[in-house]
């Protein structure tokens, strides 16, 4: 079967041949129909996130599949089901209490691999095979969206971590903020739309037109320029915000962010920056956090119950939203596009098979 | 009535005579048993935190007491019952939502008045008077420690919302480091052994001998000195924690607790700072807390439902702690004594009637 790799020294993917995959007891095979590409896969790519399998010399990609089952062995599935599988998997060690708790999205680093991104490989294949604990269901109708089930399960998550520091009080948030235009943030800011949210900003740093733009006031929200909005700025320049997520990994959004909620409000961090130091007013921002009872939580990765309800939510997202958000499909043969980028470029997806 | 204020222009408390206040409806006359001396009494004093009540020239301080019901009018007090006042009171053009929620202790500092700290007369005096609704019973075995409730009050707060930013997944901490030995460092620490928690610490910068040192010690925790061991060293010399409270207000620690933090932590933040800048490796940070899952909770004040829950805590608190924490109680005429400082002095109250 086909599959795309990173090579051990290489800094772009490569097609290759592997041999189709044979589902272990209790795992079951698929064969994939759709992977996204985000951010992630470009930094493994680029080698800056992520590691090889040990012992190999290359990494299948992909950590946002979707796929049908194949083999269901004896699983509670069937033949023709649409799944998509979770990302963290046991170390070599095997399964700890992460693992066992059924919340592997809560392991550090070290207690747990990444399907596609670091010690295993992902799903960028014809077939793949997974533990049937590990596999979603996904409705029919939505299987051509299923690959966005993964990265909505990483807001998901966020969100229930973000609410859940406000839940010791009678907390009703009416203002939203996502920070950066990507599509990360564009399917959370149509999240938070769905959540009833009176007024959200999306902050970007890009020119009119722009396509994003265009989806950011279509789902109703405002677009903030942070070129002339600096994060901290936004209370004044529009109003404090009850709930922050941060997607753009640009650290200074996280202690920024502190100055932009509003009293009890909740800042939700999940990009992911490289060391920078730089000088920050500890002490305001300390007191300012205290004095108006703020929250940042930091979130990464998710488990299967936030994949359940990525797929809930993925069935009440508009058309539009989706065919918008998702700039292009390609084909295997044309799988170099699908890792490039430009102004015009949203969410892009490799296609290995139809339903 | 003698009441103890400090004056505009004046860096000193004074004993004046002052008129003994009348309950209007639906409020109690409570005969003032004792009042307890905190760092914020202290800064208010300074004139570095809190104001006088509007258009007055003096504030009666104190915002930690314990009183017996006199007066009970139409309330559901009666004469005798032994009862602990909330500080936040609703600012002058009246009640707001946090007021109406039960939740003034989630109001911005603009949305309230604190007593005896913030444009409101607090309850160093002999009487003072109070809508029923800010009262909490005190059993009257504990009576004589009942100005504590105030100040336990503070972390049952910020403990309850630390946990609710836990509540997402099965988080079971095992861990806990307290920041500061004061007497709310201290109380705090009780409190987490009284949790279950395996292992605790508490951080200082004091030599040996000194009786926080023998408190901490005496509870089963680990005293850690910051001189030798910084916060963000910790987890190296002893363990990551899964809970840090921050009581120190020193601004560097609320970023360093971050390092400080088990995958999965939470840190409360309690200690008000003035402005301070400084460089921290703010990528590092952003990133350790995204790829760990860490949470930061500011927290001031309390309401109600904290003050019910620190007298159920201060029952459970054994007699040794609560005699060596509070290293004096004076009366009205040594009231000087109890805001002065030294090396002995943990926690001391100024005593106005007894029950």
């Amino acid at each position: 079967m086909e599959a795309v790799v990173i090579r051990r020294g290489e800094t772009s993917p490569t097609v290759t041949e592997l041999q189709r995959p044979d589902p272990g007891p209790g795992e079951v095979l698929v064969r994939t129909l759709r992977v996204g590409v985000d951010g992630t896969d470009r930094e493994v790519i680029a080698g800056s996130h992520g590691g090889f399998p040990a012992g190999e010399d290359h990494l299948v990609l992909g950590h946002e599949a979707v796929g049908v089952v194949v083999e269901a062995d004896d699983t509670a599935f069937e033949e023709g089901d649409v799944v998509a599988p979770t990302v963290r998997r046991p170390p070599a060690e095997g399964p700890n209490e992460y693992f066992e708790q059924g919340q592997p999205d809560m392991a550090p680093p070290e207690a747990c691999v990444e399907r596609g991104i670091d010690g295993a490989h992902g799903f960028m294949a014809e077939y793949f095979t997974s533990p049937a604990e590990y596999l979603v269901p996904v409705p029919e109708e939505v299987a051509e969206w299923g690959f966005l089930v993964e990265p909505i399960s990483i807001s998901e998550k966020a969100i229930e971590h973000a609410y859940a520091a406000r839940s010791a009080f009678d907390w009703d948030p009416e203002t939203g903020l996502v920070l950066g235009n990507g599509s990360l943030g564009l399917l959370t800011l149509a999240m938070l739309e769905n959540r009833g949210y009176d007024r959200t900003y999306c902050l970007g740093r890009r020119d009119r037109p722009d396509p994003t733009i265009d989806i950011i006031e279509e789902l109703g929200a405002s677009y903030v320029d942070s070129r002339a909005t600096p994060v901290a700025e936004i209370p004044d320049a529009h109003e404090p915000m009850d709930f922050v997520y941060e997607a753009t990994g640009y650290a200074k959004h996280a202690f920024e962010c502190i100055e932009a909620l509003a009293p009890g409000g909740v800042g939700a961090l999940l990009g992911v920056p490289e060391p920078w130091e730089f000088e920050i007013d500890g002490g305001r921002l300390h007191k300012e956090f205290v004095m108006n009872n703020k929250a940042l939580v930091g979130s990464v990765n998710s488990n299967v119950s936030h994949f359940e309800a990525a797929v809930r939510t993925l069935g009440g997202l508009p058309a539009w939203f989706l065919d918008d958000l998702v700039t292009a499909v390609h084909d295997l043969a044309d799988y170099e596009a699908a890792f490039a980028e430009d102004e015009t470029t949203i969410k892009t997806a490799l296609q290995f098979n139809q339903i």
